[in-house]
């Protein structure tokens, strides 16, 4: 009907796509021994039947749904339950389980894909005129609840998918800025930027299926955003439909213009309208991109070293280090006889570690970037290296940097994986000072351990430090365990432990996935009731019959 | 009373500091040549009589003050005219003829000094419970009109100075983050920091006379801000007092908590709360600190040579570049036989100008700073020197560099010694994408021009380039005239003239000043009507009363 592209209905990304351990002799083995699943045992689910599920009628009135059409025309208005279902959730796993278990409890009623901004603006006004409630949709890759229809919510519900705008608009050479519609996924843009020589340099790990505009309104980050800024810096000019009419902040590379309503709407998850529009600063494509790998004989080692990185003249463009435990993962899941696997293979790490006397329980796995001219990469690398030396640390090569390179989009296909063989895989970061990184850290797993132990199930967590500041970093865990009797109940028992551990330790609720429904019950604790009472009343007052995505953030 | 120290009442700094011009012999010629003010025979109006003073009467309540005294004590509650008078304006040029002429239609009514958090928080809740307007006050050099009580404001209006909270709390060297009271001096800081081997890096034309709350309030920034960013991204952490409550904003490098209370309270000048304390991002004092100088042939190159090393790989401390029009002054005003002048005295730069057959109407004069490690200094200017060589420019050493250093803070007081004879200077600032300099400029030296013609008299407008981004840049301007008869309507004509041009050439209404009463008639026309609409309503909604700062930024 429309030629917008969705994510599979039951999981991440395409139709036929998916992980496999063929060529990971040390994966199973590590699965089986860290939360005690055999993977040549367990029981595969496959694809849930959609004929089997259970839709919640579609509510809209023919007089609504025919508005719609009148804006867009009948090929971009539908209420068929498949487009209704995948309009339904985000892909946290939360979502996935649910749609796999057959709870949706209230779908959209219709979905719409607009082609104009011009169009989006009559959706939205006859939307509120009629009471109805908007949810602006992206690449539908939330994590953070920040799509469902609330299960009480009595309205008509209109999904509003971007798919359509989707356009790089313009660029402005001088200035490095483009204009780009909300809706372009993070393939789309970077090719038609990249077709005059540009880059956005935004790339998190939801690349291939999040867009633009969902990236603005969930404060996203990208891998490379140690060089490239968080969304929030990047993107300096918006267009929102509003009720009655489009709020444009034009691109103004920094003013001081009261409030900033540019940081309003970033984050905003659909709370105060429709982002229809970006201005981006952009960067010529640079002529130089590396990733380096080295390992650090401990953790602490590891994190002092990117804490002098960051508060040093270097600027590399991405800082990384997996802790002992998710290096332990990288090393007995790399494939066989490529970039790290080959060099643990032989006698290199082996015979190091025995000079160097390092423990291979402790050892740290870290990546770091360069980027820019090939002089200014050169010289980044220098003053890192000098950095890394100073902290006991040991440069291994591009080899698996380029593994590291090559394998980053694919990391959510691994979660379907476990949830076909009934376990729970998923992450969770909080960005800190960096005298918060270590406390935080150890306070999380001990979290998390206590509640696998609550629930009575074997439990694995691990963390990488993902982005540097001059001032902090973010730590992103991921943490798995088989399923008991009640996945949604001891998923939850272990997800708000460790929420619990980052606010109690000085973390944000969330570093670049939002709030949502997911994290909302911490707002009040990150940034005090008084910030959220702030929160709370911008929403009420420029919404005050709550169309736009109620719920979200913080509950009505 | 308090030992809380305050400008002079009717001008800029402190009594008996101020501008002169003996050791310039090109000053005055030159202001006699661009605005007709003949220095030598103009009369110099002296410091006005306090005593002739009409000064509203305080309507402050006995039991409303009784109620501040029982918070604070005796001796930090004043209604004392000479108080209130200091605390009733800023240091605009509006502000400086209204105090000078004896028109002050509304002076707070009662200036209170607390000395901790807790007193500010028994103050608010005080003044909301008695429905007074509470107005925050820091050094008092506000240039947006964002301190004054409103004309026709009927209830109380306390002055809240935080003077007295002006300390260093901690820092957390781990994390390059220090805690410090709202009203520290810039000096004040700066030392308590100093002497602990931490810089913050924010220096603002104003410094010695403004506070970091201040800063905060009006998103001020300074003239390394190239390098340590602009207070929204220096202050991480924050504390408001809120009628009932402290909002509290941890020190988080970056995260995704939904739209953000951080950048609400950054720019918000009072009127969401008092800013108490600040945790921001500090440095450690760089090794090495240089300013040198460039001159380019043209304005043209000059700026296309600021573009090229703001999307390199170069990262310097400052670029600034001056017009042809305030090269012109510089050379005219430099001090004899010192740095710049004893280099144009000499035959150095005639020399090089005839061989390189430049025009002296045109050229630039540039200063970029360095800082940082000696060797990342010295790389950052090897970089800087080859993108000002490219574009025909050409470097003359540090002398006019530490010259430009030594003078930064001065400049504030050429504005009183001009007033004292009967002329008008001030500044007024924008910041656009690069491709809009060049047609900002021209159109905002055109809109002047026709100003000036407009009101009949002989003005003079100059500018520079004070701070680059990836994808723009702050034009600053400075412009001059003699008064005629009706000094704030001819100051008002060119103001406006100047202001419109910014926004109808892409550029911001303000970069670092604020918009208070001054600048709030283009909000609409910058950030759009609809998200003038959005800052409204977050005001009505978290000061339903109207009670803090009223009418500033926004109207009601």
């Amino acid at each position: 009907m429309t030629d917008v592209k969705h994510m599979k209905w039951w999981g991440w990304g395409l139709d036929g796509v998916g992980f496999h351990h063929e060529d990971k002799p040390g994966f199973a083995p590590f699965v089986h021994k860290v939360i005690g699943l055999d993977l040549h045992t367990a029981k595969v689910v496959s694809e849930p039947s959609f004929g089997a599920m259970t839709i919640p009628k579609s509510i809209s009135p023919t007089a609504f749904t025919a508005a719609l059409t009148g804006i867009v025309g009948p090929q971009y208005v539908t209420t068929d339950d498949m487009d209704r279902v995948v309009h339904t959730f985000g892909k946290s796993l939360r979502d996935l389980v649910r749609v796999r278990a057959n709870q949706i409890s209230r779908a959209p009623d219709v979905v719409v894909y607009p082609g104009t901004e011009a169009e989006v603006q009559a959706i939205v006004d006859a939307a509120i005129a009629a009471d109805v409630v908007i949810i602006p949709f992206g690449g539908g890759s939330n994590i953070a609840g920040s799509l469902e229809p609330l299960a009480t919510e009595e309205r008509v519900v209109l999904s509003l998918d971007l798919g359509r705008l989707n356009k790089l608009i313009d660029i402005d050479a001088e200035s490095g800025l483009a204009r780009i519609q909300a809706g372009a996924l993070g393939p789309d843009l970077e090719e038609q930027l990249g077709a005059k020589g540009w880059t956005l340099g935004h790339f998190p790990d939801s690349f291939t299926h999040s867009t633009l505009g969902g990236w603005v309104a969930t404060r996203s980050s990208g891998m490379q955003s140690d060089k490239y800024g968080d969304i929030a810096d990047i993107a300096k000019g918006l267009h929102v439909v509003r009720p009655g009419g489009t709020l444009v902040i034009r691109p103004i590379p920094s003013s001081s213009t009261g409030p900033s309503v540019r940081e309003m709407i970033i984050g905003s998850e659909g709370r105060l309208g429709v982002i229809t529009e970006v201005t981006v600063q952009v960067h010529r494509v640079p002529a130089k991109r590396d990733v380096f790998a080295y390992f650090f004989p401990t953790w602490d080692d590891g994190i002092r070293a990117m804490q002098a990185i960051a508060e040093s003249d270097a600027a590399p463009s991405i800082t990384r280090i997996s802790d002992a435990r998710e290096t332990g993962f990288s090393l007995a899941t790399a494939k066989e006889s490529k970039g790290l696997s080959k060099f643990l293979a032989g006698t290199v790490l082996p015979t190091i570690m025995k000079s160097k006397k390092w423990d291979l329980e402790q050892i740290c796995l870290s990546f770091i970037g360069y980027e820019g001219g090939e002089a200014h990469a050169k010289l980044q690398k220098r003053l890192v290296d000098r950095i890394v030396k100073a902290h006991g640390g040991m440069g291994v090569g591009t080899g698996p940097g380029i593994l590291y390179d090559q394998k980053k989009f694919d990391t959510p296909y691994l979660r379907d994986f476990l949830l076909d063989r009934g376990a729970a895989g998923d992450v969770s970061e909080s960005a800190m000072p960096w005298s918060r990184i270590t406390p935080l850290h150890d306070a999380v797993i001990v979290a998390a351990e206590k509640a696998f132990d609550e629930i009575g199930i074997q439990g694995w967590i691990m963390s990488h430090l993902s982005h540097s500041y001059h001032s902090g970093a973010c730590l992103y865990f991921t943490f798995a365990f088989v399923f008991g009797k009640n996945p949604l109940k001891e998923y939850d028992t272990v997800k708000s432990a460790i929420q619990q551990a980052f606010i109690d330790n000085g973390g944000s609720l969330s570093h670049h996935h939002g709030v949502g429904l997911e994290h909302r019950a911490w707002l009040d604790q990150d940034i005090s009731p008084e910030g959220a009472a702030v929160v709370k009343g911008l929403f009420a007052v420029t919404d005050p019959n709550s169309n736009f995505n109620p719920g979200k953030i913080i509950a009505q």
